[in-house]
């Protein structure tokens, strides 16, 4: 049911021809009454951000937060287009604010895609206003306005979460930091729970900390990463830490279902760093296990080489002592006070060849504990991203 | 000529059985009179520091860098091996010493080759006496010494540099941070030159700082990586900046031997940064565009796809302004501030299916530059990565 889980939303897909493959490219998600949803959102910090990024940021600042529709396009990521890349992006709100009857500066706007290359002006001037009067609500209207938001992706990825007296939903595409081909992580996400600016705004980051951006495929940082949430208050007053509850969950089974749909993976990994000196080292130690390509290479090869996430979190900048280092891959220990221990080969490797494992790491220095998400590195991620087309 | 290129040098291989293919595996350098040579060396800064690191550290401080010979084996790292790899490491270092007459704390050691797995000790007790035995100095000790330190390189890496009255050889392994399956970049370089142990530490620092780290492959800093320089003094007294230049190109040329055989790497790339706010900037942002995966993959791909650049240096923490930038890979610009710039699309293309490119970013900034040198991302790389064995 996607963005229009919860009640007071609308949405549409249409395919304008941004995408030569003719698949759908522009997608809508708008309020579905006169009075403008309450807005969050999470930008980026890439330096060299896109303009649709740079627009959202004003818009959402010049309007207090009083947002009535996001538009979104997939094929090109209106980045590194200097400064016709604002107008258009700008444009693409002002083309939604039109046929909604509303101020421009209520609608926000993310592109995902190719860098470099200028937006097809004429087609957002003939397609935006043919996809606004396609907004609706019925499940055909969800599925295409997740749809025309994917490109490498092989499938949409959609929530719906029910709270007690309230409703999460959203969409997503791609993977925060793979970056791929046609790069970016965007996100929308809706609630009905009515909830102040300022619980929203605390909320969303929580959840996008611990659920986004603990995923680490390729350490690449996208320029146009967005992640949006929309409430229509329409279910009244909720409880607070129920509400980020519900919000963490939402945003956590979207980065799952990224990480799942990585380009070329073909496994999905936890990596738990245990009993480091801090929370910080913990974090860090677990992001360059999991950022590592020969670690990364050993998970496609279901190979226990413990050896290299120890050379990993030995180079990560953490406090280490290798002699009391322990790791097991799900429950099986390959290593005890940083030295071998005997496994059983064989049901060691069955469990390393299922398409979910955990590996955790003890540092036995403290009670610094971190988690991380990612995949294994394939020939298919490489022959994704050899070549822009 | 190898490390016996300069004057007062002898060298062996031998195959003790560490490597199960028969291949050689144990190497040693030792000067060819009584005298030690003076010594220098940098070592990993990896935490988990396996133990030749730590005996060599330990013997270079007990003998004030007064070093006779220089033991090394492949196929095992000795690296997370406790106790015993310490035990181990020492145990190559005595072998050596009493076959040669000299104490223990003269001789230095490297490993390279799997983590994690003890020292086959009964091969090391045959072998290394064999081993010392062979030494010698024709082309065929120099060339032995050169493959025995061999582990996934296809072919051994050599220099013979001649100074006005000195010489300067050397011999390597690998590549610095491309910490392959059975790990690991080591050096061992000879001179005839006499200088002071200050002089040569300094000389040799700096070598390794503009060489051998100013290699990027995968970001990956192994657990065993070592340089060490030999001096005999036999050509005497020597000019100190012709002495430290000779160094770097020798150095140079060792790390560009090991970018040309990198595991599964078919292009050598120079990543160029100027213009940036400070030299630490250029430095960051060459590391992060040159260790990047997606950048490494269009490499591969013979793809100018420019973003990934812009969107790798916004992201690297240097200071940046889009507006700026302007990129070019060899003579061809692809961008000029921060947006696209026409090009032969035909005349790029065959530049960039060369076997050695170079990328070009300006910043636009300040005057901070730095070079990294670089390969592809392909699928061998993937191929030998995936599974130890």
């Amino acid at each position: 049911m996607s963005v229009l889980f919860p009640k007071g939303f609308l949405a549409a897909g249409f395919a304008s021809g941004i995408k030569e493959s003719g698949d759908l490219d522009l997608s809508l998600v708008a309020v579905s009454g006169e009075k403008p949803a309450m807005a969050a959102s999470t930008f980026t910090r890439n330096l060299a951000a896109a303009a649709p990024v740079q627009v959202s940021r004003s818009h959402l600042e010049e309007s207090a937060g009083r947002i009535n529709a996001v538009v979104l396009s997939s094929g090109n990521a209106n980045a590194a287009t200097g400064a016709k890349g604002i107008t258009d992006a700008e444009l693409m709100c002002s083309l939604t604010a039109s046929g909604l009857g509303i101020p421009p500066n209520q609608v926000l706007v993310c592109s995902t895609g190719l860098i470099g290359i200028p937006m097809p002006t004429e087609k957002l001037k003939l397609g935006i206003p043919k996809l606004v009067a396609l907004l609706g609500s019925s499940a055909v209207n969800g599925l295409s306005a997740a749809k025309a938001i994917l490109t490498t992706d092989t499938k949409e990825k959609l929530v719906a979460f029910q709270g007690s007296n309230f409703r999460i939903g959203g969409m997503a595409k791609g993977a925060a930091m793979l970056a791929p081909n046609m790069a970016t992580m965007l996100a929308v996400l809706t609630t009905d729970a009515s909830v102040t600016q300022d619980v929203l705004k605390a909320s969303l980051t929580d959840a996008v900390e611990s659920s986004f951006n603990r995923l680490v495929i390729d350490g690449c940082t996208s320029t146009n990463d967005t992640v949006i949430c929309l409430s229509s208050g329409e279910a009244g007053e909720v409880d607070r830490e129920e509400f980020r509850s519900v919000l963490n969950n939402a945003c956590m089974s979207l980065a799952r279902q990224m990480a799942m749909d990585a380009e070329g993976a073909t496994k999905f990994v936890t990596v738990k760093v245990v009993g480091a000196a801090s929370a910080d080292d913990a974090d860090r130690a677990a992001r360059k296990v999991a950022g590592s390509q020969l670690v990364q290479c050993s998970f496609y090869g279901a190979d226990p080489y413990w050896g290299r996430l120890a050379s990993e979190i030995g180079s990560s900048g953490a406090e280490f002592d290798l002699d009391q280092l322990e790791i097991r891959y799900g429950d099986y220990p390959v290593a005890r006070g940083g030295v071998s221990v005997e496994y059983d080969e064989g049901a060691l490797k069955a469990y390393m060849s299922k398409q979910e494992i955990e590996v955790v790491c003890s540092l036995g220095l403290g009670n610094g504990n971190a988690e991380i998400i990612t995949t294994d590195l394939t020939p298919g991620y490489i022959a994704e991203n050899m070549r822009t087309s």
